[in-house]
């Protein structure tokens, strides 16, 4: 097993008994929504967006420990923005992660319900954490001017002629801008002066860009088993994916680029940046 | 006019403006998503809650100005629940306010999106305030356990037998805790005291029920016109309703013994509380 691989088990364990800890038990009052909650999360999620606040955190000399509160909201927030992404209204998914989206176990409105719940738990980590700064930073990231910003467009780019500045603006806040808030929260966590900051910030962009291109690839080339959702799912869908603006062979060298790009920002930084740099690359030779 | 409708007038207009302030322009990419944001907060509502907010702030002797993230933040996340309350998937209501409801006006999938949107900006603008405190007021009232909670027995309960239990957990928990958490946000921005913390919540416990109560009187007893929306909507959604679990005559009884009790705990305040009595007798002589 390679250093990556150990400190990806490591973290995504210490992920799922945090995520575990932080959601009411599912008897709790009422039932079917603390169910839908905890089936929404524990589920075998790769946990990158928290894993990336963890290890950046770590970069500055930070115990994993000190960034829990970041890591479980950004990993609570993206959860509840794929329950609502899988709604009939909007991408109408059966399978998320090989298992029935929430809406098919649990009915439509439970399902709206339950990605409420989860993002408005995710603020609530973070004020119990006594940070309004890190609150901010999720709710600039989330919010109508960046995650709901990019699924706005992206549904509403469906069918449409592939636009170049189009498929830059959806990735970039669909999401690229939610691993931005993962590793500037880490970043925060740790006690980053500006300069870091800034950089770190560069370097997440461009890794979320990377990843977001990458996934987009692996739709058209990859199969459902390896996926654990319907692959091609985004032609038939007529999303706009990267590949379908620019072609494959540039979306490819374009995640080959951003990656290289984002591991030259990382060498400007003064600290031992190797983790980080393993995470960037693994998440662009990653299958599913 | 009388001292409480100049009040309300004037609060309400203060409101209006904040909440105009708050929010992205019409013109902020997407578009489409901060026209709806607007349409669905500046649409003539009563402000009831933010209200409350600020005139428990003023009971402390604080300025209007120095509540107004919090009145803010507790109405944007009101009119998020509004605009998932009505999708098809739960109530199917195509009026609110006498106005076309969000999905009617902007479909499905941009409702979803701007219920998420004005969520997450409720927690933006606590996150600015730079208060976690309020933040964790909101999201403890707001969530699973809170008002996502009782949408989720209020759909559930559609069609049930009527049941005495079930009624108030509905109420306490998709009306009443909001205006509890209106009313001690107020009283945290104020510098109240733990003993005059626990006297507002339970002074906002009651007025809560009541005023629920008094909406589900109201929508069996008014008409279309008063009310903006089709009266009468409850009992043609099989909701269980107050009157429908104990008569009509008990739950008019109801309000007037929770409105007296509130009024009460009032009173053992070292405080000038008049406003705050009016707020609480309106609330339940209200038409609409």
């Amino acid at each position: 097993m390679t250093e990556l691989s150990r400190y990806l088990n490591e973290k995504q364990a210490l992920m799922d008994t945090a995520l575990k800890d932080c959601l009411p038990a599912e008897g709790t009052r009422p039932a079917v929504l603390h169910q839908a909650m905890r089936y929404c999360v524990l589920n075998g999620g790769k946990r990158i967006r928290p894993i990336l606040c963890i290890a950046v955190a770590e970069t500055f000399g930070t115990r994993p420990k000190a960034a829990l509160a970041a890591a479980v909201a950004v990993e609570l927030f993206h959860c509840s923005t794929l329950v609502h992404d899988d709604l009939p209204c909007m991408d109408d998914d059966d399978l998320r992660r090989g298992m029935p989206t929430c809406h098919v176990k649990y009915g439509e409105a439970n399902a709206v319900l339950t990605g409420d719940a989860l993002m408005i738990h995710a603020f609530h980590i973070l004020a119990e954490s006594g940070s309004a700064r890190l609150s901010l930073e999720l709710a600039k990231a989330a919010g109508s001017m960046g995650v709901i910003a990019g699924q706005v467009e992206d549904l509403d780019a469906e069918g449409k002629k592939p636009n170049a500045g189009l498929i830059e603006f959806i990735h970039m806040n669909k999401t690229a801008i939610l691993i931005r808030a993962a590793v500037r929260m880490g970043a925060l966590v740790g006690g980053a002066a500006e300069d870091e900051l800034e950089t770190l910030s560069l370097f997440s962009e461009k890794i979320g860009l990377a990843f977001q291109i990458e996934d987009d690839i692996l739709d058209e080339t990859s199969t459902d088993e390896v996926l654990g959702k319907p692959a091609g799912s985004d032609a038939e869908q007529h999303k706009m994916t990267y590949p379908a603006v620019h072609g494959m062979d540039v979306a490819a060298e374009k995640v080959r680029s951003l990656t290289s790009e984002a591991v030259g920002l990382l060498n400007m930084m003064p600290r031992n940046t190797h983790i980080l740099r393993s995470i960037a690359e693994y998440l662009v030779s990653r299958r599913s």
